[in-house]
């Protein structure tokens, strides 16, 4: 790759064992050679830039001191792992890092050894790594070390509790890191981070001291008078600070920092000492997203994923800015909310940590009451969308596809059951490109489809959607409302929004022999071969379904009657899927119409550019021009 | 009902409101006739019997001091809302609680207006009345109280832990009140619990105040000397404590208490004096799971739902005993984990706090070190899982079908995508009977299907489920395994285990123009249906699948070509589920058989006797009877 310069201590590593052998000066020479690695490969190369930044001295010390995959090492989210990746005999493979057939953005268990748990989604790394604890306990191995790496946003997820609970009822050997840099995506939220800055700023133990001190009036006297006493004081409060006067203490997992996560020396010596200490402990890292890079540091929001830059300097790769050009479905829906809002009193907008990446900057800045950050907390942000409407509030409940798996029961037992009407919008449905078979939302139509008193909606296109959301606004029961990634269809300023009919499609193509039956943006593609096809002189008909449940039967009706065949289109898994219904249905109205299915196999997806997958998954223009031909 | 007695101050209450005019003395006579009432309907007709009788205090002092629904009032898991439900106008309905077309179990608003929120599954109540608390700031009601009571057990469930953190960002006015009893279903675990025992036991300020004094040696005229350094000193400390000493206030929710949940007078004194405190807060208080009956208290798991006792004694009805009689699945399941752990070494067994309803019991006595109870806590409990598989341990994962939907992503994410070999007994899969929506198993097969990588299975029997279990530890995939509440079909001993081969179903009856395709036990209706069809001389075929998937494909070309009319039969939702991929094979293949889907529609199910449910739902034998003869 251009400009990609491997620095000269750099070299040397090729597998963690060649790092063991560095001099402390090496290491923080290292710590400088992969930083610069990692930007210069990103610059050319779009990826996760600022975490990965930000945990460079950490990844060394982790190295350095522990024997990966004799000890384990588990990455929270893993998009702050590049470093782990280009030190762990991947250093060629990172230049292909999010590319289809390159390696994955995130740790995978099946592309390394030193991968010791793959991870995508937050709040996972303290459950596996307890579990690797104690299996080796179980085993007999009582001399493995397995850590947990785990940002501050992260840690708001529930299931991190779940497992400090657990971890501290046991003296399983984990060692988890907190890496502090005081943000997750977007700025972190939430109580616990407020905590993290307390503790941070003003420890308690020190503060203690120094009142003592003031409320003696600074006065030595007294002090030395009572001087055994006073010693005895302190040292029992330090003993009652350090046993209660933390989160983390309460729930007996032992607590150590914070210290500087970027102060290697620092770092190892502490990292190595607490090797000696048994038992569940927790070591707070203080860290910036971003470090190394100055414009990263500053704007660790945009520098999170920033796609092409300078690695010089670090600018952005100036886009043209062309107005005419479709915007983002995420910026759409953001600025659709924002309108919704502006015109009716109740709506608000709610968002488990994803600001930015729903669109929804426009909101926070106009509508700051009206928009709730709630962390990273899926199963929370779906009941409390609940909570929200049972007294008349109309929430939009915004969560990426893949991460509203986290918030299924809640759908559910929350908000199906009770027929709450609350608003999902949910985005990177369908396949989302370069951050792999953990982002991929292939599954939403299925896991939706199950579950009654639930519409489900999937548009065309942006202002398909926007006549969605605004039809969902009107609507008195739950309203799913999927999308893709990326950019949309339509250029320039988008009609007004309208009421559509709930579970109504419509007939884009009239054409004879075979129909495309599709839901969602793929429709694009099928629009697209008709298109192509009717220049071959091949009329098809193609048909946008818009809603999963409730299916349009009549519809449905029409089509069987007027072609022999059909396709269905669908951008998620086959099983359980939009086209499931479809068969369903005719098979129950003893129709005999021959109904092909192009959608997900039963089977994980890779990384890889949105055409790639689609041509891999055979939903690409090409693919579905070939099966409808085979009916010509 | 027999032998229920209404108390002469029960009489006087038909909505809460009656309740507000009565003395103290006559509160605390209405929760002896309260308490009397639930012991003498529940001795009857099976509840939750001993979760009720601790929260009779905290809900009669609730509706005394708040005015429901004008405030809102959310129990956590609801089944200790009994006496809650006696107070809001239900005392006559209460006589058929958990009964068909009676009154569910547990909170719905679509049954009250002083149910503010339906529960069922753990943890969700801070999050809901954290919602609806904003949702009345957002619409400028300033005066409303939002309470939420939650016991110590559903507090270690992960969403609980992200409300918390989100409210103590706000500043929402409400009020937790954390019912600790110690106990959630089975003793309660972890870390969080211990916790709260050791507030409970000692507090720190009172604690510290000793020690000083101690340090002191107790010398009076030290303390003389410097009294006002003292006080200046004892008073920072309490705020220190008061400000940090705590789980909860780190998380910025003012703590208070604890305080015996059975005092009337100091319940009510001290939640009144809370309603003039803004901001989110929570109340510590102390219960006895099953007070005011003593067999209960001493043996609060096996009065958590007791079934038929004596009113008077507390005494359980003795069922015969009957060796012959068929065991319970899951006390079967257990059995076989046990049998399993005593062959191979490297089994665990992880549950979520559901130990006794499991079947688990043996397993905590004979191998404690191999059975994890963490906690009401699913996500955790397969990720925890998924990480001993990383390490030769082979976890059986045992959640209930509607409580593993909090397992969703995790299954997906953590163990399917890695393709681990973790293993999921799923107990209470299809209808549960009274316990009613939430807790119906319904959704397993269809929410497992759309999984890549997990083998999904469904025994007809309880001996075709210990094959399974014995196969699943031979096999190196993630393998569900479902199967219902209640008893098993076979009488006396069982047989060995043996292995059986992946995805193949077999044929149980052969016959002529209908054959009934089935998958789990709901196939010994079929069964039952052919016999007596096989009375009047017509002989249908009856297919035990098996497998959900992989599909047996090769029996179904068989049975495609043997027979015109398929029925499908399943005990689970239709979207999504058994059918749907037999449909879409045989659609596949163009076969033009007729198949017809006995299955859940989509709506939810109410409690009722799985008799009765099956019966509404079309499953039971008389219905599958007529949609067979619609075919002679």
């Amino acid at each position: 790759m251009n400009g990609v310069v491997e620095g000269e201590t750099l070299k040397k590593i090729s597998e963690p064992k060649d790092l063991k052998a560095l001099s402390r000066k090496e290491l923080k020479s290292l710590c400088s050679d992969v930083r610069k690695y990692i930007i210069d490969v990103l610059s050319n190369n779009p990826g996760h830039l600022a975490s990965s930044l930000g945990t460079v001295e950490l990844t060394v010390a982790l190295h350095y001191l522990f024997d990966i995959p004799k000890d384990t090492l588990v990455w929270d989210v893993g998009h702050q792992a590049y470093a782990h990746k280009v030190l762990t005999g991947r250093k060629k493979e990172f230049l292909n890092i999010r590319k289809f057939n390159g390696i994955s953005g995130f740790p995978r268990r099946d592309e390394s050894k030193y991968d010791s748990f793959g991870t995508g989604h937050a709040s996972t790394s303290i459950s596996a790594s307890l579990g690797m604890a104690i299996a080796d306990k179980l085993s007999g191995k009582e001399d493995t070390f397995h850590i947990a790496v785990i940002g501050d946003g992260s840690m708001t997820g529930g299931m991190a509790f779940e497992a400090l609970n657990h971890a501290g009822a046991t003296n399983a050997n984990i060692l988890v890191i907190l890496n502090d840099n005081g943000i997750s995506i977007d700025k972190g939220v939430g109580a616990l981070g407020k905590y993290l800055t307390k503790i941070t700023t003003s420890r308690t133990y020190n503060r203690l001291k120094n009142r003592i001190w003031n409320a003696m009036g600074g006065n030595t006297d007294v002090y030395n008078t009572h001087r055994n006493f006073f010693r005895r004081i302190l040292s029992f409060f330090k003993s009652m600070f350090a046993g209660k006067s933390n989160f983390f203490e309460a729930l007996n997992i032992r607590y150590f920092g914070p210290i500087d996560g970027h102060d290697l020396d620092k770092m190892i010596q502490t990292i190595e000492s607490l090797k000696k200490i048994k038992g569940p402990k927790l070591l707070h890292i203080i860290t910036k997203k971003g470090k190394g890079l100055a414009l990263a540091e500053d704007n660790p929001t945009t520098y999170h994923s920033p796609g092409l830059f300078n690695a010089q300097t670090g600018a952005l790769e100036k886009k043209e800015k062309n107005n005419e050009e479709p915007k983002k479905f995420s910026d759409i829906a953001g600025q659709t909310i924002e309108e919704l809002i502006s015109k009716y009193d109740n709506i608000t907008c709610i968002t488990p940590a994803m600001i930015t990446g729903s669109g929804l900057n426009n909101i926070q800045e106009k509508f700051q009451d009206k928009l709730f950050d709630v962390g990273i907390a899926e199963e929370h942000a779906v009941t409390f969308s609940a909570g929200l409407a049972t007294r008349g509030i109309k929430p939009f409940c915004c969560i990426y596809s893949s991460f509203l798996q986290r918030g299924f029961d809640q759908v559910i037992h929350d908000v199906a059951l009770q027929k709450l009407p609350v608003v999902f919008c949910i985005d990177r449905a369908g396949l989302v490109g370069e951050d792999g078979a953990t982002h991929h939302g292939v599954f939403d139509l299925a896991y939706l489809n199950l579950i009654p008193n639930i519409i489900v909606a999937a548009p065309l296109n942006e202002e398909e959607m926007r006549d969605m959301m605004f039809s969902a606004y009107h609507t008195d029961l739950p309203f799913a409302i999927r999308y893709p990634r990326g950019k949309g269809y339509i250029s320039g300023k988008l009609k007004d929004m309208e009421m559509i009919s709930i579970g109504k499609g419509v007939e884009l193509r009239k054409g004879k022999n075979v129909a495309l039956v599709c839901i969602g943006t793929i429709g694009n593609n099928a629009l697209k071969v008709a298109d192509e096809l009717e220049q071959e002189g091949i009329k098809i008909g193609v048909y946008n379904m818009r809603f999963l449940k409730p299916l349009d039967t009549d519809l449905l009706d029409e089509i069987s009657k007027d072609y022999n065949n059909l396709i269905c289109i669908e951008d998620g898994v086959k099983k359980g899927g939009f086209a499931t219904n479809v068969e369903s249905y005719l098979m129950e109205k003893n129709r005999n119409n021959k109904v092909t299915v192009l959608g997900i196999e039963d089977r994980f997806i890779e990384q890889g550019s949105i055409k790639e997958l689609q041509s891999f998954c055979g939903l690409d223009t090409e693919s579905i021009k070939a099966k409808v031909k085979d009916f010509f």
